[in-house]
């Protein structure tokens, strides 16, 4: 765009970010808050990153923290990273690593290398927000994935898909406790997604920010690893997969990272040298530090931490809400999704909430690459105490029940 | 591009990159390296950083340095650096500072806010080689920017744009000591860029990153304050001026800033929300608190630095070098760039001279944007100490001397 047009005009794609900066006002002490999808920091391993920056900056690394470093990132976190990808089943090593400023950077950077405008991008709906927001930089078009099976034939996504003047490039998803429905999708599913990207031959991308959350239920093989077994080794799947430290060690320092075939990682790493040089040196050496100590310690955590905060949750809906509402019951992650009865507008829902119930959700539509999905809604129960559970669902529940009633 | 592209070919854009591989390779103990565009680690603030991150993790702003925080960036440092802008001439506030993980994002985000395919960027013949990698990522087209006068005309320049199927988006320099030539823009040269941007309707990227290390001789007021001057005010202003603490503090903390007129702040925020969602809050709240007490005694004290260092590398270039070599004496910053005899290609001249003379330095045609200047060189005198001087001027003069023989 031109400096005049800058002045003149504005994104006709502001709308999730309206409803973000909605949520931000709604920041207020007497608010209860299921929005935000942000980690509890009273459980951040303070402590371990307190020893390790003290470890860091007054020992012999600490010119290496302070310094630039390669595009690819600290070659120690990048090798953990690897063996931690081993242990579910993805056989790699370093080569297959970029470490990225937050998983977030990874979406901007695939969106970058796979996306003309006009291509297609396959994404569920209702999707991750954010994912959406990177992807649209890019100009594409979106296309619908059901991962509950009765997806259209290949030919019918690469007809819609030319018909836009493009090509479908990839399909992205959350197949573990998924931003925003909390939802898995079980193995048969990922088998199946694989068959459809081969058929288009297209990439997946496996965003994988809250699978180290499992509360119960048995864990499903990352895609990644399904793919490399049945293509015969990374270097030649077509799977990438977005891991981050956000939600277990801390998002404050943004670091999460790319496991993906080296073809595909030799570009990535030359995006980032043009777009930002490297990730901060210094984090990425906490991170390690961190990581490599009490990283498990704090899976641990954080499962039994959320798991009781989201039984206390789904406890509180089955007690409140009422008839015609659904609700997802999820295996792990942050978040749990609500379906109400088509009557209700949850955008408009919202105000109320927050100027009545004092009670705030995010709005279901902000995940539709459509703008569908008007009547849902997602909770956060991260932050989920027991004044907000008690109080807040019950809210939340009377006033679902007054407007059904109006 | 596809999935299949991607394993089939490589970028025609790599050839910048391939250079700063084989440097990367040449980080060998013998070998005297004028090449990486670093600053010294041995004159990294340790201990301040060491006192930062020790507070800020062990007090009550911990919990907010590990989580999310605002795309636009951390408010007490960008109203620290609203006040800086201030002391150089540019009144603002913090509602004009955006946060970036280094100014190498400010480059990246302002080519994919301006640049469509085709359009073109108007850059000095040579300039820094990370902006035109940061721009090639949007397929503009480049057209020569000469700061000693001789432009074309506004018109010239239009009608070669749009011949080449875009309109001219922006000019981009380094004026202060610039990378890689070591010069700065006199208050007359900003005066007449000015008039060029404003017939074009276009806006100036100022690439501040080496602005505090002046040497000798008087400063000159940035762009942004000579436009601020005539546009009144910098919501009117068409610079964006992009500043760096990597230089001052510590590149491995990736904190730089954007200074401009708030419609572009309010894009490149809702831009750096997608692609990042913000820079790391630990680091932004470190650089606050070191900037804040030791920003002043940290540029004074690399001023004496690599004042002497300069002054040691001109005097040995003076002392050794044959004749018809010539070179830049900047008053500040990190480079001396070297023209040689039309005879000597650098880029064949960097194999030898690190194979046969254990002497690196950077090729100047990496900083063309069509591949011109073979016969130059960039010398970063940052590392430059005493064996350095004494050992690799006079065995890179050998070199040349032999070289010329030939």
């Amino acid at each position: 765009m031109t400096l005049t047009d800058l002045f003149a005009t504005r994104s006709a794609r502001m709308r999730a970010s309206e409803i973000r900066e909605l949520l931000k006002l709604l920041d207020q002490p007497d608010i209860i808050s299921f929005a935000g999808g942000i980690p509890d920091p009273a459980l951040f391993p303070h402590e371990a990153f307190q020893t390790a920056y003290a470890e860091i900056l007054g020992g012999p690394a600490a010119n290496a923290a302070l310094q630039y470093q390669v595009s690819e990132g600290y070659l120690p976190l990048r090798r953990w990273l690897a063996g931690e990808m081993g242990k579910i089943g993805v056989a790699c090593d370093e080569g297959n690593i970029l470490i990225t400023s937050g998983s977030q950077q990874a979406l901007d950077y695939l969106g970058k290398l796979f996306l003309s405008p006009g291509d297609t991008a396959l994404v569920t709906w209702p999707t991750y927000l954010g994912a959406l927001q990177a992807f649209n930089a890019y100009e594409p078009r979106y296309d619908r994935l059901t991962l509950a099976g009765g997806n259209m034939t290949p030919e019918a996504y690469r007809t819609a898909a030319r018909a836009a003047g493009g090509e479908p490039k990839f399909a992205y998803l959350v197949p573990d406790f998924a931003n925003p429905t909390g939802e898995t999708l079980d193995r048969a599913g990922r088998e199946a997604l694989l068959d459809l990207a081969g058929e288009l031959d297209i990439a997946v991308i496996e965003d994988a920010a809250y699978r180290a959350l499992r509360f119960d239920g048995e864990g499903v093989p990352p895609i990644l690893a399904l793919d490399c077994a049945r293509s015969g080794g990374i270097d030649r799947a077509r799977t990438i997969y977005c891991g981050s430290f956000s939600k277990i060690l801390a998002p404050g320092l943004r670091v999460g990272w790319v496991c993906a075939p080296r073809p595909i990682i030799d570009k990535l790493v030359l995006m980032k040298q043009a777009a930002d040089l490297h990730s901060p040196s210094i984090n990425q050496m906490a991170i390690h530090l961190v990581a490599e100590t009490a990283y498990d310690t704090q899976v641990n955590k954080l499962v039994a931490a959320y798991g009781a905060r989201r039984d206390a949750v789904l406890a509180a809906l089955a007690a409140h809400m009422p008839e015609g509402v659904h609700w997802s019951r999820p295996e792990g992650g942050m978040f749990v999704w609500l379906t109400l009865p088509d009557a209700i507008d949850t955008t408009d829902l919202l105000a109320r909430a927050v100027r009545e119930a004092r009670v705030a959700f995010v709005p279901g539509s902000a995940f539709h690459a459509d703008g569908s999905g008007r009547n849902t809604l997602r909770l956060s129960f991260t932050l989920a105490n027991e004044r907000a559970v008690a109080d807040g669902i019950p809210r939340l529940a009377a006033l679902i029940r007054d407007t059904l009633a109006a």
